[in-house]
């Protein structure tokens, strides 16, 4: 169970787009799994993000399958719900009054100078004009995620880093104008590099169709391995090849941990003296081997009926407890707190006056 | 008590600047006392609107004093809370959750398009780089406001129009992306022509310094009659003046309710055969008749402890309810309940499960 204050908060996250793969893990799986002793994690799953581009409900329909899918991936890398909090965004009541207040502490401007609002338009395929009021604020919505449970860390892909830098300017706004409260989260950019696509492509994607999953069963795994894309102008076993930016030999230096081994096969490749067979059976091997573990645990969490459900459901409840306790701190120092409860205070008060005069 | 799904419903409200004037009057409160019998009456006090243009705290500070002096005069001139509801606009959770959700269903470019937006600003003194986001926000939350209550009807002042033919997009975008919900609310523009200041400027207003409030004394009201601008060209009580236009004669014909004494007033002023202190004299004492149940009113409401905290307090409980119940009924057609509550039922069986599996 996180105990709170006594570590520093971190919090990351991902929309639920559904089973996570290979990209996944080396870009922030590993290291959250990493960072889940040293800090108190928040890990989020961002369903409302999904509305800012794609609000209809056959999106919204899909969201419980990707959910369950995800956060199996989750835990099957080792994300321990005892350590950390895995909880559900749109249920979490006191971010969207944060959003609200959020709002009006940074302008239009600003918003509009952030590059990646504009690359999440391109990649819906919606031009400038139908851009929605609600995917400019996606950056105020990450920071009221971010700043519910006063996260001091933030590790995020690159193309995020602006969206922290905006979290952290709207941190410092409300510090000024109503007093010191958040600390000032730091964004932890991950030094892997974007793992690349089995199909030689710059990016391991799902809907690139080039991508190898956390769930995928041995048999598809070899079937993808051997499908690679590899130096094209190696018509041949003969023919020698390049090792450097080949799909198949980024994968070895990562999946396989028989250093020996893969330092032979990209000598004999280099020198025309391995065939892609013996390259890709190894690689496949490797790559089994890595998951076997992962596939063990998945099968274990998705076997327990409910369980995955309880963890969110339960990470989601604690959630909410820290959520309503940074609102009510942040009304507080607003002074929208003294506004209700002298309401509040007054009536209560009418009321009981009015009881005793009855009596 | 309001008697929810009998009568159509109507929800207008104002900022809470403090007390109202006479302008108030004629523009809306009248209007609001006629219609409360006819509709299920919702007024809101939006003082999240006012976080758009001055989110300090200092600002925030003075919210409590002004929403008593609003609601004072609301019942003085004959809101019935008994008929209708008043409430506090920050303290309905649900219309944070229904802001969200419609800052997905509309583009920044209709937003923009809005010219009260710009007025706003201006009137705020920011220049365009300065807009905040809630600012250009601001009609989403109004649209937030009115169809909480699925409301039917919204009287509105003409530069409000805009922001009800947006919420009449939104519901209908709402209708058609999760199913038909909300009516589609029918804007009532007054018709009543603003009312001229005391100082014959376009609008009386609490900020130009030339507005007669329904809470000032018989002797304060005596002496902003007395100030008053009239013909300027009449520098003598024997020269013909104009009655067209003139601030005098307007209030004469809406608060003076001897119309035979205002037509001889007229007659004699146009013939120069009448002082401006007679004048002033008669209108002085048909605004004090005209004040003076408003101010007995006042006197009682405001000398009953904490009776006008309850109002508020009981409308704001009654209104949360009925929020609740329509953000229900959003989240089902959304998806987001169904959701939800998969999570949770498979969570809760788990937990039994577990609790049989521990006896």
């Amino acid at each position: 169970m996180p105990t709170s204050g006594e570590k520093k908060r971190l919090l990351t996250g991902d929309r639920p787009t559904g089973k996570l793969h290979l990209g996944h893990y080396v870009g922030s799986l590993v290291n959250r799994v990493r960072l889940q002793d040293e800090y108190e994690c928040y890990f989020i799953i961002a369903d409302l993000h999904v509305l800012t581009t794609r609000p209809e409900k056959e999106s919204i329909a899909e969201i419980g399958d990707n959910v369950r899918e995800m956060v199996l991936d989750y835990l099957a890398c080792g994300i321990d719900p005892q350590k950390s909090s895995i909880y559900l965004q749109s249920a979490v009541h006191a971010v969207y009054e944060m959003n609200l207040f959020f709002e009006m502490l940074v302008t239009v401007n600003r918003l509009q100078r952030i590059p990646s609002i504009k690359e999440m338009a391109r990649a819906a395929n919606m031009d400038e004009e139908a851009v929605p009021f609600g995917l400019l604020g996606y950056p105020v919505l990450q920071a009221a995620d971010i700043l519910m449970p006063r996260a001091h860390l933030v590790p995020v892909g690159k193309d995020n880093v602006a969206h922290v830098e905006l979290t952290r300017e709207i941190a410092r706004r409300f510090n000024y104008l109503y007093g010191e409260f958040f600390p000032i989260p730091e964004a932890l950019v991950s030094e892997v590099p974007v793992l690349v696509g089995t199909d030689g492509q710059a990016k391991m994607s799902k809907s690139l169709g080039n991508a190898i999953f956390l769930s995928d069963d041995a048999k598809t795994v070899r079937q993808k391995v051997f499908s690679m894309y590899t130096d094209p102008k190696r018509i041949r076993a003969d023919i020698p090849g390049t090792v450097e930016g080949n799909p198949v030999f980024i994968y070895h230096d990562i999946f396989n941990p028989d250093k020996e081994e893969v330092e032979d096969l990209k000598a004999r490749y280099r020198a025309g003296r391995v065939g892609d067979v013996e390259v890709k059976e190894k690689l496949a091997i490797a790559l089994n081997n890595f998951l076997d573990p992962i596939r063990e645990r998945r099968a274990y969490f998705a076997g327990q009926k409910g369980l995955v459900e309880r963890i969110i459901y339960e990470g989601t409840e604690r959630v909410n407890e820290i959520a309503n306790e940074t609102l009510r701190e942040m009304k507080k120092l607003m002074g929208i707190h003294a506004l209700h409860n002298r309401i509040r205070r007054k009536a209560l008060e009418s009321i009981k006056a009015e009881q005793e005069a009855a009596s």
